[in-house]
């Protein structure tokens, strides 16, 4: 039965989403849990392929499910036999033709920045320490031209193929004492949040001025683009199928 | 120098704020990062003696500040030294006559819920997984039976002498996938938030009324208290001092 759960993990301790050999991953995690509960193998799809240490909120993952478990009893049971830094949030059979990463129409990521000069101990592994104050109104000028369809080159991971997608929004605001950046598009290339955040840090921080992130996008360049931010910071909340 | 310093930590891997013979809390790495900065011993005094595992984002301590280190320099010479898990958020000067425990006026905590059957994974020590759901405007008309000057036997650890203290406001609210509990009070007595946290649980989860909170204040008998709510729940959020 095609099946979709819903995910959560701290990615503190994993390499990524994706299965790697020798590596803790999100990915080989759910599908050790999967044989253990039905003693078959599962090949599984993930709608984002989550960096070394981001978080999630909403991933989203299918498979067709094994054995005799009941639907509604795969959270419960799946959770029983993950570590504490995964949790299956929700579990549904869907339409044979469902498929977490092709069928995803938007992905939402949220990055987080504490912009103050003391470091942060209580939530130090959710966001990303700028350490000087950050304008937000200034970030979320500069985000707002982030909208629409662009090629991202500027942005993302060297050697994507074709590095055009559309983002739907892009938003700044200030949320208790984070600054938090919201990333709604349908696809993610390889760094694209963590570049985006990073390039939004130097207009928060008064290094550079809104405009000049449309010039960097225009540039097509990854060499003219500051440094990524880090994962820690990054949490994919949620997956939009509609 | 009389200095005030507000403390952020991640309760998790403490004993709780107070010093202890073998154990790691909060008050004994401030104080070894004040002699590792200054080369002499301090008294500390802490404006609230939070339990073990429990965090706090505002924390208050005073000591007379040895040494020739400026006060402006403080936070950031201590945090140089202090584990990850403790920050120095803020140090200032203060008169002479300042003491975090009894110049303070009110302290704030903050009390988190998860409300799912799904266990957390990103944010599981920093909120109470009740796995049910909770009704928060029940909650709330409970918790407001709980302002004014009230004798706190029922919520509090046995043995206190004088049980009487100003609860300012107790409220309750859901914020994002948490329901939040915030309490001000003049002071909080042993076990007196996790107390009172594990009682608007009952109520929220619709196994009492909201006005078998006054019932329960009133009998003055620990006894009748439903279980402690975990601390890990539980955040000192600010002392004030005005």
């Amino acid at each position: 039965m095609n099946t979709k759960v819903v995910l959560e993990y701290d990615g503190a301790g994993f390499s990524g989403w994706q299965q790697q050999v020798g590596r803790r991953t999100v990915e080989a995690e759910l599908k050790r849990a999967l044989k253990d509960l039905t003693g078959k193998d599962h090949k599984v799809y993930g709608a984002g392929r989550t960096d070394a240490g981001a978080h999630a909120l909403g991933q989203v993952a299918s498979f067709r499910l094994e054995g005799r478990i009941a639907v509604s009893k795969l959270a419960d049971a799946l959770n029983a036999r993950l570590p504490e830094d995964i949790s299956v949030v929700s579990a549904e059979a869907v339409p044979d033709e469902f498929h977490a990463r092709f069928s995803a129409r938007w992905r939402r990521y949220r990055y987080r920045y504490l912009d103050r000069r003391p470091r942060p101990a209580l939530e130090r592994g959710l966001c990303w320490h700028v350490a000087q104050p950050l304008d937000e109104r200034l970030m979320a000028e500069a985000a707002a031209i982030l909208a629409g369809r662009h090629d991202w080159t500027s942005f993302c991971s060297p050697g994507e193929r074709n590095p055009i997608r559309e983002m739907r929004s892009a938003k700044v605001a200030r949320e208790g004492r984070f600054v938090e950046l919201e990333l709604v598009a349908e696809g993610f290339l390889r760094g694209l949040a963590r570049g985006i955040a990073g390039a939004l840090a130097e207009v928060g921080a008064g290094r550079r001025p809104p405009g000049w992130v449309g010039e960097l996008m225009e540039a097509r360049d990854r060499s003219q683009a500051p440094k990524t931010a880090p994962a820690r910071g990054l949490t994919l909340v949620e997956v939009i199928y509609k």
